[in-house]
């Protein structure tokens, strides 16, 4: 029974609450015979959820927390603040259980990423980044590094995502010599913030990446490139945008399709919502830390919840996240 | 003749080149009867294109200039290496041609900002800004301040982009007290990266500024504020991430319809691109100097050079640009 894999699940923090976290672990259980889960959080909401739910106790370790880091705490003191926050625990328990494979919060994604650098870090230092894989315009995925793990970079920490992403893209898809690019406002390599055009230049002098130069935000999911690298800011803005825009379309598709009454055209909205509703997509994975850690989006429904686990286990599977960067 | 009014276009720098930018300056002749225009550009080229469209010589002067600035060029010198330069001759034609009432430009955005700076800047002191009037969610108009003319930009200079924003839609829509908001990555107040953040300070301290906070870009243009304030890095890759959208949500449209032998859905497309074809739209407004400047985008075809010189016509009517800041 120890020898079992374990996934630990942040049941606090979400928009949604525990429940709905509690209900996408009991879907991982259905689904993955052979996973187990360490559920932390509140206790008795945790066992009378699993009670309504008819989960296996055998399955599911409890670790108790009643606090949570909010997005309103400071992140630099979260930790010191509030050591009985969920977070802070289910990372511990990652860090000392060799069983575990990996870890699901959809918390503060600052707290995620500060708790996964203090005990999670690897021997060779390099930061760890949250990337995204979006599926692009030519019906593959792009990997998005940073996606607001970091707010504030600097060129040579643009530079480590760059190979980290690289890295994880060559691994997990086996590209050979994945494309990266770089955000910008512009193609040229005179465009761009200051961050832009000193990352510019580290990109460019890195023989063992593929570079293909910046890139803009109508073009970054286009399927140009594998790998976009983007401060924690900017690509927030790309993702945000791009989600906005998307839910603004459908909603639009739907009024006209009722105020020209044509529900023949619904299919149609069902057809986009499946291609971009990015609850579906699972969540950021953490780059270059020693064990899986992934931050779902803060409104994680069950679904999302299942989704998001099923990738952490086939990622652990391939064992690609272990490795080190080339 | 002297006393009509004049838009001075600059027909070079523009990514379909000047043929489409002269066929637009036709198209303003035949709409607007009262209003003539300087067209700036390769003399030659010019005339030879007026004739073939029948263009009427009395209301076009011509300004002779072979040069321009490209992307590539160093803002910072091409005034000095490019004293030919057509944005450069336009400019000084607008600040000393007391008929003109505005410039149309589709080159490049940093000269046209610089140039603005150089010879229209007001008494006060302002940085011009780049404003985009997008159209929002709730049928409305949002105004999105800096938008690619001041990338790297200090909070001070985004505080007077929000004044000079809520100026804008106050006088031009006749909003009483506009919805002023801060582009960040989360709503609260503690998220922004470093300058967000500060820019946040200024902001609420403000007591002519009715601010509203921090705003996501999936809801800068649901209508919940009337002016998004963000540096030009930013806010590029809001407009490019929400133009890049939409036009991969409609080309799937177009094959999911011929996929599925579904002609009737074509119907929807056209409703869509002509709420979300950004080509419609006009160009960026430089709010805060002397005349009005519009810089178009790099691809506006004929049509939107016509729209722009409508817009221009319109705001010059109302006198809106000429007030101070509150």
């Amino acid at each position: 029974m120890n020898e079992r894999k374990q996934i630990v699940i942040d049941t606090l923090g979400s928009d949604k609450g525990p429940t709905a976290i509690i209900l996408g672990a009991s879907l991982i259980l259905n689904e993955h015979k052979d996973v187990d889960v360490v559920l932390v959080g509140d206790e008795n909401l945790i066992k009378e959820e699993m009670v309504k739910l008819s989960m296996d106790a055998n399955r599911v370790k409890i670790i108790d927390a009643k606090d949570t880091i909010r997005n309103t705490d400071n992140i630099m003191t979260a930790f010191y603040d509030k050591p009985n926050a969920s977070i802070l625990l289910a990372l511990k328990e990652l860090a000392s259980n060799d069983n575990t494979i990996g870890l699901l919060s959809a918390g503060n994604t600052g707290a995620v990423l500060v708790g996964t650098i203090r005990f999670l870090r690897r021997e060779d230092g390099v930061r760890p980044c949250l990337a995204a894989i979006m599926p692009n315009a030519a019906d593959a995925f792009t990997c998005l590094v940073d996606t607001g793990a970091t707010i504030d970079c600097q060129p040579a920490q643009l530079h480590e995502f760059a190979k980290l992403g690289s890295s994880f893209m060559h691994d997990l898809y086996k590209i050979d010599n994945p494309r990266v690019a770089l955000l910008s406002n512009g193609a040229e390599p005179t465009k761009g913030n200051k961050l832009v055009k000193e990352t510019h230049k580290l990109l460019a002098a890195d023989e063992t990446l593929n570079f293909v130069g910046n890139v803009e935000g109508n073009s970054a999911f286009s399927g140009c490139c594998d790998v976009v690298v983007a401060d924690g800011f900017a690509s927030n803005q790309l993702l945000k945008a791009t989600e906005g825009t998307a839910t603004r379309l459908i909603t639009d598709i739907v009024k006209y399709s009722k105020m020209n009454n044509r529900p023949d055209i619904m299919p149609l909205v069902a057809h986009l919502m499946a291609k971009y509703d990015i609850s579906n997509l699972g969540g950021g994975i953490i780059l270059g830390a020693k064990k899986l850690v992934i931050k779902c989006r803060g409104n994680s429904g069950e679904k999302a919840i299942l989704n998001t686990a099923t990738m952490l286990i086939n990622l652990s599977t391939n064992q690609v996240l272990y490795n080190e960067v080339k």
